[in-house]
């Protein structure tokens, strides 16, 4: 991969979605490798059903942009692999568990994800919560997972610690969980700005940051720089949202391959819905300017990571 | 509490219960403090009510069985303190977890626990959805956390990594979640004997398993004894199964604080079921016997886990 990291440095903008989509390729066989191994490891009497529905909610096709991040911050510090790609990986089973479960009736009761049955549709309810269940767990399994990489220096039990507990933190009631619960909350409290924001932040946002952090930690970065990529992760993670919540409010449900239009049905505020399309391209402006210039000392190599920023938020759908 | 340990070594067994409540009091206050830590960390707007909804799955009067074995299991290699019983309440996290998720609609759909309304009936659903997986995930957090502990050596960055994979490998599909997963599909897949004691050990047997062997990292023994602490772990936990089916099979509700009966009325299979009480009392027995056998190698620092294995095997509720 390394070889690869630097033939990209100086492509054209143009070649960032076949990058992308390279790196999705990867994660979505390392997935599979993941999932395949634990479903031969030891004399269990294993959970087909279960096992089929994991494979339904994580191997759907995605675009991966949090495994990207991963790949392309561990990259800026010289680390590519084995253990990288499982990072990646584990961070998408994170966010696969986080689809599953807020799609369930209780939560958001959605029957379509990238234009497939969600998963309580494809098996059920039980074996929706279940899934999820077993992804959340699966990536703190990964994370703790030596590699038995050969090539590479490993990780150190302090890195993969780290790891750990970056993961638990992003994705607790300070994070994801938390953020999910303001969300469903939010059409009876109706939160002000700045509640929109810090939910949105804790729902969407906190994962992204990690992504780019757990590349940091992956890299053996500095304090410093592990900081620098976790605002980095910060200013993407809200542009991520405030696009999404854009295309809720212009898109058709064709193009996203899901419900559109469902918070400002719900009564959800959310921030372009507050002040309109115009300030929300222009505050994107602004997040994608401030995600460059935190990634300046970085210099050609950050190559990468800055077309991520432009195109979370530019993107279509 | 090295103190009160030595004391009680050469206590008689009708201070057992004493010795459990008394564990089972500091853990209640030891997930007091974690979860009130985890309130107060940040600047976040706090979701209340899955943090209620935390605490009424957490903070419940349980026996708090699986940290009182990681306890004694920590100090037969002479080690207790706060590393010790952070990790006990991190498996009374992921114990909970599990509690809140099978009791809902979708799953076992029970109204009562320990005689006070279940999660998603004190809350809704998708707060105990959220409740379950933010338990699950604090516990990886708390494991992945130093204590900051001054008065012993810390735990090295490898024996926490060793408590992260073993809890993972303990509550994922091929443990807890993959257990539930079977437990589900038993009423049509009508599984045999081998069947359910494979089910069963994974359902509940993997959990207190690992709570054994969890005590025997915190305590920095060889693998040899890991290993044989696993398997004192396997033995209790199959008697768990065979008494609580047992319990189930002749016990009544108010005696239990649950529904009680429900898996024979699902047509589920229990080995008490099949092959009565009697038969059962005589494995229980010899469970018992080998646990105990197990533990002789340890000598008198063991009588309490001895005593755990005959209360576990004689439990009236």
């Amino acid at each position: 991969m390394a070889a690869s990291v630097a033939a990209m440095e100086s492509a054209p903008v143009t070649s960032f979605k076949e990058r992308l989509s390279g790196h999705a390729a990867r994660v979505e066989q390392e997935l599979r490798r993941l999932l395949d191994a634990r479903e031969r490891a030891g004399e269990i009497v294993r959970p087909e059903r279960l096992l089929a529905a994991m494979r339904h909610g994580v191997l759907n096709g995605g675009k991966r942009l949090r495994p990207f991040l991963v790949i392309e911050s561990a990259a800026l510090f010289g680390r590519s692999g084995e253990d990288v790609l499982a990072a990646a990986a584990a961070l998408e089973c994170v966010h696969c568990y986080s689809l599953i479960h807020d799609d369930l009736p209780a939560m958001d009761d959605d029957d379509l994800r990238r234009g497939q049955p969600t998963v309580h549709k494809a098996y059920d309810e039980a074996t929706a919560i279940l899934a999820g269940d077993s992804l959340l767990t699966l990536a703190f399994d990964i994370l703790a997972t030596e590699s038995g990489e050969a090539a590479r220096p490993p990780l150190s039990p302090r890195q993969r610690l780290d790891l750990v507990k970056g993961l638990a933190v992003a994705a607790g009631i300070g994070g994801m969980a938390g953020g999910q619960a303001l969300d469903l909350a939010a059409e009876k409290d109706r939160p002000d700005e700045a509640g929109i924001i810090r939910l949105q932040a804790m729902k969407t946002g906190a994962l992204i940051r990690y992504a780019c952090e757990a590349g940091a930690i992956l890299g053996g970065a500095t304090f410093a720089d592990r900081e620098r990529l976790a605002e980095f992760g910060s200013a993407i993670g809200l542009a991520f949202q405030l696009a999404d919540d854009l295309l809720d409010l212009t898109a058709d449900a064709a193009a996203m391959g899901k419900a559109t239009g469902k918070d400002a049905a719900a009564g959800k505020g959310t921030l372009p819905a507050l002040h309109g399309a115009e300030w929300t391209r222009q505050q994107l402006k602004g997040l994608v300017d401030q995600a460059h210039d935190l990634l300046e000392p970085f210099g050609a190599k950050a190559a990468a990571l800055k077309q991520a920023a432009t195109f979370i938020a530019e993107r279509k759908s």
